[in-house]
């Protein structure tokens, strides 16, 4: 089976791996490197496992050039499970403050509620000169792209009064580069951009360590985490190797004549810019999000006639373009183009849109 | 490569999956049924996933008999997650009685101290009727299996003053039946007998759900994730789908004119009778747990001339017998026989016990 046989998977998650790292994981999965183990089958305390996720951690430590001030850490429950393990660490029982731009911020500023005094600073994508933030806040939550409402932060807000920023970066962390000057925590789950379902990764600078609430269980206490190097509790050891891998793909990635990070950043510059166009250049669909703040990542949109709306998704499907049903709160269409998602899989779908409204239009 | 040619691998966990299993998982790593995806690539909500999981569950409660009122929870986190989120959804802040038999248990009495007023209720494996228990207890907690001690209750505790039962038995679940009728909650991390670490089975009983902490976070709230059939958040979706290929392989087990989990139970004590007393034959070897309460799946012994420890385990590995090393806290030696280990690797096992005794006794 040749790569262009599969059909391209736009999920938001989980969502589309590499092919070249499913391939391997596959042809790994009875023997890891000699070891005669499955990767599945290793103590996390044994030194087979412990060189894999030591190489994940430094691959990604370069891949999105970590300072050496932050700790790396591989944990489990997603980022609804860190909407609560965040203010419990972070929150230190006072006041925190959310920039609410779609649906997972707004979940997150709920979730914090039960832990802090926590303030809106924010109803949907302002400039964050016009933000409200209290001085004395223990930190500013953003969800830097919202999966849901399809719109992205392409710069990172840059506060100026001295307390910490919070990022939910699930569903477009590793598709660009991360300016951690301007943050002091940045979190997400795996299952975009980096491999299965199950692990989440928390980036944390060590001057937010050590301030946990009393209640915050051991198992998402950072400080305890970071102590026992991501192993206080057994971690997702599948899913860290996975990710690992895909570490590797990223770094070997090339694209218009760059490498890495920069390669795979650009080429999701140019799909996106791709899919905008098609949309933007049609009657027949519409993307309703300010071009501002239009996610490069997840691409909602409708078709202007939504009785059409099960023919499309039918229609797709025996293109071999999979998944593409919008969010159920949102309704309509969403492709997700994350890293895996090849350039093809993107002309693909223009052209399918363009047959569609021909089609129906 | 053929079956016999793997090595046997006593890890206590994330441990030795079945061979067959592992096959399946690498054929439909790129193309699960015919869908297009890796199970990994698939979005939770979607029908592919949705049969995955159905059947997962369905296969469990079969298999383990589970009874109506229980519901069935696939969630993260693992045994030390656990030890909070139990008593933050069932201790109502009140009082916690805890069997201290091992270091598992041990750990799960401190970490309810954060939410419960915990009284031990026993130092040591004594008999249930030497309990100190209290009548307004919210519940009795008890470490089934203790994987570094090498302790297993043969049967459940007969609590008799209407207090609930909660037991995490991890390193046991699935590898002998559940009287439920004992039992209020049942949790396991899924790394020893079913699958990728990652992935934590919980069953519970209706009536006590809907009385957490309201500082419980919701990805950990039983009532939360029952309501949403474990999709309140992303769950850890390959993990499930990888356990639900084991709950398959044990339903069509045989072994001794038995099938499924009663042959898997009849095998793991045959297992276990065969390294037991190969150890209690000898003068080299011990063990050092009553036999009343010694463990099927996880077998502690030492050499009684512990210099050699580093020879004994680097012939070992030279036999194809892995990670046997015991646990840090224990020293010695320990061999887990779980359900995937074949009685061959047990018996392979028990000759090369002889073999080095011949040599070095």
């Amino acid at each position: 089976m040749t790569s262009s046989r599969r059909p391209f998977n736009f999920s938001a998650g989980p969502a589309t791996l590499p092919e070249p790292v499913l391939r391997q994981v596959a042809a790994e999965m009875l023997d890891w490197g000699g070891s005669g183990m499955s990767v599945m089958e290793m103590s996390h305390r044994g030194k087979e496992f412990g060189a894999i996720i030591e190489r994940a951690e430094s691959d990604l430590r370069e891949l999105l050039a970590v300072p050496a001030e932050f700790r790396i850490l591989f944990m489990q429950g997603g980022g609804l499970g860190e909407n609560a393990i965040v203010p419990l660490n972070l929150g230190r029982g006072g006041k925190v403050d959310v920039a609410v731009t779609g649906a997972w911020s707004r979940k997150s500023a709920a979730e914090a509620r039960r832990y802090a005094d926590v303030q809106v600073a924010a109803e949907g994508f302002v400039p964050v000169g016009q933000w409200r933030l209290r001085d004395d806040a223990a930190y500013v939550h953003v969800c830097s792209n919202e999966t849901i409402d399809g719109i992205e932060f392409h710069e990172l807000p840059q506060l100026t009064h001295g307390v910490p920023l919070v990022i939910d970066c699930s569903s477009h962390l590793l598709s660009r580069p991360i300016d951690w000057r301007r943050v002091g925590l940045a979190f997400g789950g795996a299952q975009k951009n980096i491999g299965p379902a199950g692990l989440t990764l928390v980036f944390v600078r060590d001057e937010l360590l050590g301030h946990a609430l009393d209640i915050c269980p051991s198992a998402f206490n950072y400080a305890t985490v970071a102590a026992a190097q991501s192993m206080y509790n057994t971690p997702p050891t599948f899913a860290i190797y996975v990710a690992g891998l895909v570490f590797q793909w990223v770094q070997g990635f090339e694209y218009a004549g760059q490498r890495g990070l920069a390669a795979i950043e650009r080429r999701n510059i140019d799909k996106a810019a791709l899919l905008y166009a098609a949309l933007d250049g049609s009657g027949f669909y519409e993307n309703r999000v300010p071009a501002a703040c239009r996610s490069r990542m997840n691409v909602p949109f409708f078709l202007k006639d939504e009785t059409l709306n099960e023919r499309f998704l039918a229609e797709a499907r025996a293109h071999g373009l999979l998944q593409l049903k919008g969010h159920k709160s949102v309704g309509g269409m969403r492709a997700s183009l994350y890293n895996a998602m090849p350039l093809e899989g993107v002309q693909a779908l223009v052209s399918f849109l363009q047959d569609f409204e021909a089609r129906h239009g």
